[in-house]
């Protein structure tokens, strides 16, 4: 890390900042030019906090020379982590370190019959987990709040039907307890800096599905999975779900470059949701295979059964006969994507 | 609520729609161009799911003519709220309506003297209520956390003696039984989009005071105030404190059109928080004059008492000497200020 | 069309409305609603400006049910464009409907060994046309303005020994003289709104590559294509090379669900810039994978020769032997990408 | 500047590094720490291109400690400048440094009777100089383009009436001819980064008035002024517009705190287009109020004249009479606004 300190700093200031920094056990070395005095701190430096240093009236600018997250950066720990989710005939659906899974399954579940035929209709085209929205965060009071703890049943019911494990969406500390037969966890966009939660959720033995906030850096989508496994919880997946700009054409930009700059940084799965992200049915394939080709880890794909009656499928939805090309496109693909950005 | 449908819609599939939207007390109105056709909704349509319609195969676009808020709109309340935080005296510290209030602290609660001297002090420049920070959310889980419960005992302490109400961010539902004796909750902007805290904030007879997500539209802002007042919860305070843009020389990019575009939008009180936006000390003088020109019912600023030995003070506090000055200006602008966009 | 009025609109407004409508030949189909009336446009309105009817007291909204524009819509021209690049030999280099295409070549064009060396080495590799910058638009006036009319010859020693046709960027009118050889004309992103040389460019025989602007929504891209077809020059091709978000991480957020919705939108040929767009050599063969997967018509790539001694090469220039690699990798790929959203 | 190199840089090109840089006059001092070495560039570092240096495979980072604008920097020029603009009778207008003026008109010059009675009410009601557009920059290539010379000619014969300097956009080098009796010539947002007309501007002996782009940072928007004043020509006047961000409900995003930020970093005035940003005639009074507040030298207002036929009056356009009003609203906040950042 380094701290540029402004022309003529107050000495006592200095002093002060010099005794904070030593009692923290960091080495401080000087480097003095013309008009600027720069110290470069040496030693560990990620329990340093850069905003009270920048601060500070004497600082012009702070930079670090090394990322804030160990647990999940690479330089630490070279080799991809493989997620495993166990299944019960105690083998396992593994995701990342070469291994490619398809999340798939309804927005939200609605009912016993809606999410068991999906989930078996996405298991036979080649889906890895099934996914189900039961706790639904909507920006509207008035709107569909999810089937809530009933929703998770069906969800468990689907899983039992169709023996994948099921990925869903958590909203507070306080359902957790509805969470115990679920796989995967999954903290929504909204909830990625909810740092309680995550608190807790490291605390936790099950896979994290951690996505993307609509206005994070890749830095602060880390520092929240840095969050989960500062707790002991080392089994995080990150999910690219597109961000906020002012293009209106789409729901969200999907940021794909996120892949290979991710898997550059950590060793964490990276996987992809072009549903949410696009907000456009018609932009899932071709979406799911740009993803796919760029080097992601898997994707999260929304499906709905039955489009000559069911209302609530989203914009953003497939169904199962595209869903079973979009897997034949994906699988044709994947031999061929990028594999660098790995040691 | 206007439907545009695509050209030859599926007929069972329309007919699904509006057997659906009759079911939800609806009347349509058709009207039938060369090659579009338009549904009018006539009726409440604040329980209508736009995304979900929006979803149909056989649905171009859906556009609403009235808002999907009802508490928080000014079409249906008029008149200002003025949101009444209790004094031990009997009296109350009103915010709306005319009443213009400064709320001012540190950053966050260190230390009974910290705490107690800022109190204090902005109290005799002029400051309505007191903010301090107990539960403090920070992008690294290795940066001080706040004192937490602890710190809410200190800016209790302040507020005995200094009389002032307080203010306190809420982080997670669980924490809830910290703050009974907190003036005023506020929601941070990570936090805006936490449905399950806003619902049970919606259940508490405490003025909440809600801060603008850092990418959340002002539409947005207001479907979460109607959250906590869909629970009953009528004292609402809304926060503009920056949105995130491609701009790097400021932390965030104060909105300051969001003042009279939410008071014509709505009746609740509009407050800015000029540190937390621009992060920059020297920025909060002008911001904070240029949004009391614009109409705000308040401001809320950091200070900081001690910069000779306080490491934590942010880049973006002030000092109570600077902060007596800005009252002074905020002061002499306020009478002329900006009145319109109220009936 | 469809314009909504405001509740009692003032009748002399409406009437002047209605008459300039008709004047502009086109039927007004009204809609009345219990508080609402709809206007319904019908004819060609890609004449009308939505900004001014928007602009009137009387108006709420307007809103487009078809795009305003013509010679660029997929609608009217089903069918892909190709656009051809004469060859010298009286054959052709052909982007789009199904012809995928590599430009590659030097930022800046340096020196007569340096840009026609690596224009004989991206031949080889398989690129189809040469790019190279002459005339380069700096953020700083003290910054190296590019070799100008001296970089053109350059280039045009480099086609005439690679035989490879050229592509390079105009920044003013005034210098148009100068591209006569050139084969294709490269409209960069700060100029995608110049609508003076767009209008030009109308009229003139050659290829235009328009690149999408920082800030520019696709349908902004589409409109400024427009400029140019409408003039009567029909060989466009477009570019996405990355927008501005707040992520900092890359340059910029490369947009690839740009490709799917453009060619959805509009015939003409749709190419991706990944150097520009991330700025990091690193992300430069991820992010063209994922383009080509994606549908792209070709790519744009930067490729600079010696790192030994070059100065100028830019962090998101790639060497040819990299660049060999990725045409392997990215004509692996072509023959499975997304070929969806055409007729 | 710091460069900050990566480990282990290769030898060869950290000499080539070194020689370019001792060439350009710079003296390099090295501070090496335990795995990193830093290089600091002492000398005039304005010449020296971040980006190519950034380029490089040994370069981890580099930094400006001095901003790369020279004629624009307030630390080189620390007075405001007042630019000057003459009136026939021999005296001028004058706006910065203090000289607070409201440039006030027509969007669009529609006809000689329009254009002369709006110059002569804003005269009357306050407005020091006054605009019209005559060459309109228009997204489509099929709306109104402006009466182009012939609307500058009716500017004329409105400054002839009124008295008023006139302000008026060039659009393309080839139109300058016709702007030899204009006053000010406006560069707008789209041709912010237009470098070749900037360039030529530069040699013009008129002021110029130059918008921020829609995604332009500050410091882009500084150097853009710095390419006119490093022709020669030092009448720059800097104008924030809003800037595009993901909020929908303003057309763009006022940011005011680019007033005091420009005014710290650049003695030129900073004047504010309220109307243009925001999009709506109703937001234009609170915004002019809150710029006034906040420091700005100046205004930039649309105004119309006769809403009951006019049907090009933008919807961010006010009358006449609503702008008196704005006049007096302002001139009452302007003796009390913000005066820091200047010396």
């Amino acid at each position: 890390m380094i701290i540029i300190l402004k022309e003529n700093p107050d000495k006592k200031q200095l002093e002060n900042l010099t005794d904070w920094l030593k009692t923290m056990g960091l080495d401080i070395h000087y480097s003095q030019g013309t008009s600027t005095t720069i110290m470069g701190l040496i030693g560990d430096t990620s329990v340093v906090d850069t905003d009270l240093i920048n601060a500070l009236d004497i600082v012009e600018n702070v930079k670090r020379i090394t990322e804030p997250y160990k647990n999940a950066n690479r330089k630490f720990h070279p080799f991809d982590t493989v997620v495993e989710v166990p299944l019960p005939d105690g083998g396992s659906v593994k995701i990342g370190g070469g291994n490619f899974q398809i999340i798939a399954g309804p927005c939200s579940v609605e009912s016993e019959d809606q999410v068991c035929t999906i989930a078996m209709e996405v298991k036979e085209a080649g889906a890895g987990l099934c996914r189900g929205g039961a706790f639904k965060p909507r920006t509207s009071p008035y709107a569909f709040q999810g089937m809530r703890e009933q929703g998770i049943n069906l969800l468990l019911e689907a899983k039992k039907r169709s023996g994948l494990p099921v990925v869903t969406e958590v909203m507070d500390i306080s359902h957790l307890p509805f969470f115990e037969n679920v796989d995967v966890i999954q903290v929504g966009a909204r909830n990625m800096q909810n740092f309680e939660l995550l608190k807790e959720l490291g605390h936790i033995g099950k896979p994290v599905l951690l996505k993307r906030g609509l206005s994070s850096t890749l830095r602060e989508l880390l520092m929240s999975a840095e969050y989960v496994m500062a707790g002991g919880n080392r089994n995080v997946i990150l999910c690219e779900r597109g961000i906020r700009t002012f293009e209106t054409a789409t729901r969200n930009t999907l940021d794909l470059s996120a892949i290979p700059l991710l898997k550059e940084k950590t060793h964490l799965p990276v996987i992809v949701d072009p549903s949410h992200a696009t907000g456009s049915a018609a932009l899932v394939l071709p979406m799911s295979m740009a993803a796919t080709a760029a080097g992601a880890d898997g994707l999260m794909i929304e499906v709905h059964n039955d489009p000559e009656h069911a209302l609530c499928d989203g914009a953003q939805s497939i169904t199962p006969a595209t869903f079973r090309d979009l897997v034949k496109s994906v699988k044709s693909i994947q031999p061929l994507a990028y594999k660098g950005g790995k040691p």
